[in-house]
């Protein structure tokens, strides 16, 4: 007789996102007059890096003759890709990484969902509240979450409360936490960290001998100098750290896929090497990313392609800065949005953020996605992004203000 | 302190294809004036269906422009493929599968890889020996497989012998197995199976609760009309059988990465949606396949598509022919190959399956795949591919020819 893994029953049927998109359909389909404005899920909505569909163009037209054409690629991904990546991302700003230490694939969210693979299970995880919800349901999915409970969470999980009272930034947790995720800048709370912030979780890491699951999947937005776009800025990291990396967010990627991971060959624990097992992991349960797609991403690298990706960061950034200027000067709290694509705002009328979802839906046509939704930190809160059209953005501020009293 | 998947330590360091690849490329530095024939891993040498290269060009344009640019898709994938693939490969040969009961996914590996991660750890996997070693070593990782014993392989796996002696073909255990991996037309025996033999497959499982997990990769090289494309041309299948197909050797995929799972709504355990499990470990750990992939296999069901497929399969499958006809005339003891890409050839001279694959390279210049690598009762044969090109698989079959005696 087959059992399931009854650690998914434990789950709630759906992902958030997918909850979202439901009452969005739901309310579109009652109110087809209504144009509903999309702040809620990260999608970006500008168009693909021209320099980006040449590359793939060319790339698919090379599949097309005897002599160009290419079967099964290194399941880690492109040498070409791997090594504009270390060159561009890592060499050129001093740290030192390999291309023997990057692993290509189809997204951070599969990275970041399918690490746990080669950690044992009795391991505690810490993580964020609120937080990106992948972490947490693979953890789940993978049995080292324990049961649920609406009072505690998660019962073997570690949060750590990202609130006003700490600047959003998370607290050193006194127990042992093995593997720590960390994603900064937030998602989704918008907030980034310092040098000298971000050095105590190394320590912290180094000491206690667990591993740093590193999401920076929105470096590209920082704009504090003093603000790493890579752990690996940071003495020591290389000992304790992997680093989550995406195409998605800075090149416009969300739909093409591709992200990479970095595991540092000096990551080991027990003498065992975290590259070896993911490279085991990735060449036994993939077969690396389409090769159009690699081709796509390395253009990403080109002058022009730089060029053009930093007119999209731009834009975005702008995008938020609207948002969060004019949120603020009509009397909302609001957070995050500098050195972030997303805008952590306090509920107004002290609505919970479920309340204020349906209301916004309802009263704006603006679709946002409700704090409570990534921890229980989160509720009383709701994260906008800045990924649609500046046009659509500003509408929505408007309607936001017209809608709800700040108080 | 982290603890590791100690799981991961059991198995080899690398995965049999890796090993191959490593040892060729050695060779080749040796001998850099021999060139080598490749008939060892499975991987299609034809260029892409024109019609298949439109389409992904096409889709990338589109991703150019605000108004066609697409961001994150559907994690199952989009509707017009999955539409595509129920009208063509189900529903237009009379089975009733629906498009929500379709998974678009990056490979077949991926998701036969993966799909452990829906089943507790504690359920019994039955794998047919030979095996392609994905289906094992995942289950290593999972903590499924036991201890290892070069005697008796993986203590807590049944394996199903498929000799000579029972036709390449599996017996049913008399234990119970739970989940139970079936390949067919098989990698890598190349043999077939009809549908009478199928039927007691799915009345095992039907009987003793079990899941079968159908990997029908090849499904397109078949020409018995007594054999089945999918088993759920099989009555009761669809409460007892996953099955994964794929585009890497119907449509030379095996560098664009599309492939489908099909998870019928009616498979169900203790009242349990193995269709939603997978939908929710789908949703949570990846995010669809790149949009310009999911067009390209959309063509491949385009009139065009249809009969540009049709050549390159009729072109492998002459090449089939050319080895088996070629080494049975010779003396060799060959099988497989005429309803599959893969022809399963007994070592001559009593050579062991390394061996055999050392001297071939070393005497004929041809890469195979060692039988051993596929496990035990793979000891002593060899499998050759028939995805290189007519010429080279001509002037393989002759070297192998001159550099041994059947006998």
């Amino acid at each position: 007789m087959l059992k399931i893994n009854e650690n998914f029953v434990k789950l709630p049927a759906s992902y958030l996102f997918v909850d979202i998109a439901k009452k969005v359909q739901l309310f579109s389909q009652q109110h087809p007059e209504k144009e509903v404005l999309r702040l809620g899920i990260g999608d970006v909505t500008r168009p693909l890096p021209k320099s980006v569909i040449q590359a793939m163009k060319d790339a698919a037209e090379e599949m097309g003759s005897s002599a160009t054409f290419r079967g099964y690629g290194p399941e880690a991904g492109y040498l070409f890709l791997r090594d504009a990546i270390c060159k561009n991302d890592y060499q050129g700003k001093g740290i030192e990484i390999d291309p023997d230490e990057i692993f290509v694939s189809d997204g951070a969210k599969s990275d970041t969902g399918n690490i746990g693979d080669i950690f044992d299970r009795e391991n505690t995880v810490a993580v964020c509240d609120p937080v990106y919800p992948v972490y947490v349901d693979t953890n789940v999915m993978a049995g080292r979450a324990g049961d649920y409970s609406a009072y505690a969470g998660w019962s073997k999980i570690i949060y750590m409360p990202c609130k006003k009272e700490n600047g959003f930034l998370p607290e050193l947790p006194e127990e042992n936490a093995d593997m720590i995720y960390l994603c900064f800048p937030n998602n989704p709370t918008g907030m980034g960290i310092h040098k000298d912030e971000l050095k105590k979780w190394v320590d912290y890491a180094l000491e206690r001998h667990s591993v740093i699951l590193y999401d920076a999947a929105y470096e590209a937005f920082i704009t504090d100098p003093e603000m790493p776009h890579s752990i690996y800025e940071i003495e020591g990291a290389k000992k304790c750290a992997i680093e989550f990396r995406s195409f998605s967010k800075t090149a416009g990627f969300t739909g093409v896929r591709c992200a990479f991971t970095v595991i540092p060959k000096e990551l080991t624990f027990n003498g065992i090497s975290l590259n070896r097992l993911w490279g085991r992991r990735q060449s036994t349960k993939m077969n690396g990313v389409s090769y159009i797609v690699q081709r796509g991403a390395e253009a990403v690298y080109s002058e022009k392609g730089k060029r053009e990706v930093r007119e999209n960061i731009a834009y975005y950034q702008n995008n938020a800065k609207i948002i969060l200027n004019g949120l603020a000067h009509a009397g909302f709290e609001v957070y995050g949005g500098v050195n972030s694509p997303y805008i952590w705002l306090k509920t107004p009328e002290r609505l919970s953020s479920w309340e204020f979802f349906d209301l916004l839906l309802e009263k704006a046509n603006v679709v946002g996605t409700p704090g409570s939704g990534f921890g229980q930190a989160g509720e009383g809160y709701f994260r906008l992004t800045s990924f649609n059209t500046t046009e659509n953005t500003k509408e929505a501020v408007e309607r936001i203000i017209k809608s709800f009293s700040a108080a």
